[in-house]
């Protein structure tokens, strides 16, 4: 064992561990056999460093714990924001509140798209590592364990907003009240009379989807509805999906009243099905969406919807990283803010029920 | 008259005056009376300079025409994109295709918001000359001319996306066919039989509201329709004024039978208004959009609109500012992408000809 890792601090002498038990980069350097520049050099994401010295460079910064110390990291008027996938008037919802925010700070928001991959790429964090931001902030998607401790070591810190996948209690997230979403679009159509109530969920693997769909079922449940899987279809969040899993369940011999969709986006794939089949909205079918994103007030109907507070959620996880990036430690690193029913027009009491 | 400044430069002493024509970094501080290392710290957007002396030095800078050498001037691998505001998804379509082309060319966008304002604010233009971005795109907005000279003497090069302005001929400019898509949809609507042609503008300020008025109006008078100002009203391209203006003119007493509204979402405003009014679309009303956003295929009926490039204009743009910033000189420092009408459910011929 090397009795220079973090493990042992308690048995190495004052001068090999400073006081606050990391070990100082000069011992980084000792340790790697390079010298303090290199290290520097690798700290600072610079490529004019052999892979190989890089790779054990990095490897002895995870292993001590190493962290730029705060003050000294003279970090780079920037606040990086990286989405999942670009798309929509949602980003847009979400870019305005990191925009709001910066500016009141002083920063500049850099924009970044991971492809749609759930963690971006590896010239990515080269690219972060380069430009020393204040802090970096993720859309729906999360960095993977290696890509983490890179930042940490650096000083750089980062939030979660609207996590995707099952983050670790440390990681700092802002989310929104997901199953309680889905609890009150399927109650609200239950105080409606309507019992056959079909949902098109997000994707299955994101734990907003989870969330709503487990409110769903919920209410249902609550209200002595059976809960009946094969009312259920699992989208991608965009129109073509609301579209396509609309045609499905509204083809159903015994197709359902009233569908909750997953977000607006695949609402809206959802009105274009009903109008192919010559069903009208709300009279034949009730629609309830998530996000209220502006369109949900412009289409017609205007659409009954969760309104997910994007805007706020952005704000949030912007003011927090700015709150880390300045040292303070705040007492919860979890935030979900709260999601409202929006009744509009796309909602009314079932056929059957009416008259 | 100064000996120094670049109208006199064939009279100054070779050593005075470099080949080139301009004045040196250090001719600069000697006639600023202040170090290199200042004018140096002026180029760089530093701080730590004061105001009276950056003034002189900037005043010099623009006097002599001083460019920064190229290959000298470590550009950040960062795209600045400013929008005139941040809003729907107009602005994600041209997000899109910048970040398309930074993607390719392994550069980071910098994203601000010059909140409302044609030309972004002086912090805006501290904060580029501290980050040094190989290029800036300037989307319906423009830089004055001071802050054009800005630029140039640190040799950041800039290209305007959608010029909203006039701007000169030597401004680097991207936009699209707007007096022909005014022209193409008007047309289509009178193809259909209609002569009472009401249109809601854009902000009559902006070039491209008014090249596609008159588009609009060529093709009412080619084929010999009158053209009425009454029929005219101006909008900000939100949704709220394309309701407003749609219930002022659906409320004539001698109503319009179509409107070409400036852009998709005053259409939607519009079928708001037609809605409320209980005017079917299209049998009471066709009506014809701009820009063709996703939107405008999920609404109810899919909006006939005539489609912008925004995606491409914006790659266009993107690679025009990285043409230049590696010192490429195009032929054509201006390009204008093609519209094209897009017929989908929104328009028909007039109630009185049907049947």
């Amino acid at each position: 064992m090397n009795p220079n890792t973090a493990h042992n601090q308690q048995e190495s002498s004052p001068r090999d561990v400073p006081a606050t038990g990391a070990a100082t980069l000069a011992e980084i350097a000792r340790e790697a056999g390079v010298s303090a520049p290199t290290v520097s050099k690798v700290l600072n994401g610079r490529a004019d460093v052999a892979a190989a010295t890089r790779l054990r460079v990095e490897e002895l910064l995870h292993r001590h714990g190493y962290q730029r110390r705060r003050g000294n990291s003279q970090a780079a008027p920037l606040l990086d924001l990286v989405f999942h996938e670009l798309e929509s008037s949602w980003a847009m919802e979400v870019i305005r509140g990191v925009e709001n925010v910066a500016r009141e700070e002083g920063l500049s928001v850099v924009l970044s798209e991971s492809a749609g991959r759930l963690s971006p790429g590896q010239s990515w964090v080269d690219g972060v590592l380069a430009r020393r931001p204040t802090g970096v902030i993720l859309v729906l998607s999360n960095l993977d364990a290696a890509q983490q401790a890179q930042l940490t070591s650096r000083d750089i810190p980062f939030v979660v907003l609207d996590p995707a996948g099952d983050s670790g209690e440390d990681v700092p997230a802002i989310g929104a009240t997901n199953w309680h979403g889905g609890l009150a679009a399927t109650r609200h159509l239950l105080e409606l009379g309507h019992r056959r109530i079909a949902m098109i969920s997000g994707p299955s693997g994101m734990m907003c989807s989870r969330a709503r769909i487990a409110g769903y079922r919920a209410a249902l449940e609550t209200a002595g509805v059976v809960y009946e899987p094969s009312l259920i279809r699992s989208g991608d969040f965009h129109h073509e999906a609301g579209y396509a899993a609309g045609l499905e369940l509204l083809r159903l011999p015994d197709r359902p009243t009233a569908v909750f969709t997953g977000n607006d986006l695949q609402a809206l794939g959802l009105y274009a099905a009903a109008r192919e089949l010559g069903l009208r909205i709300p009279d034949d079918l009730s629609v309830v969406g998530f996000d209220d994103l502006p369109i949900a007030r412009w289409v017609g109907p205007p659409l009954t919807t969760v309104r997910q507070p994007l805007t706020e959620m952005a704000e949030a996880a912007a003011r927090l990283v700015c709150d880390l990036a300045r040292g303070n430690r705040p007492s919860t690193l979890r935030l979900d803010l709260a999601t409202q029913l929006v009744e509009r027009s796309s909602t009314a009491p079932p056929p059957a029920s009416v008259g």
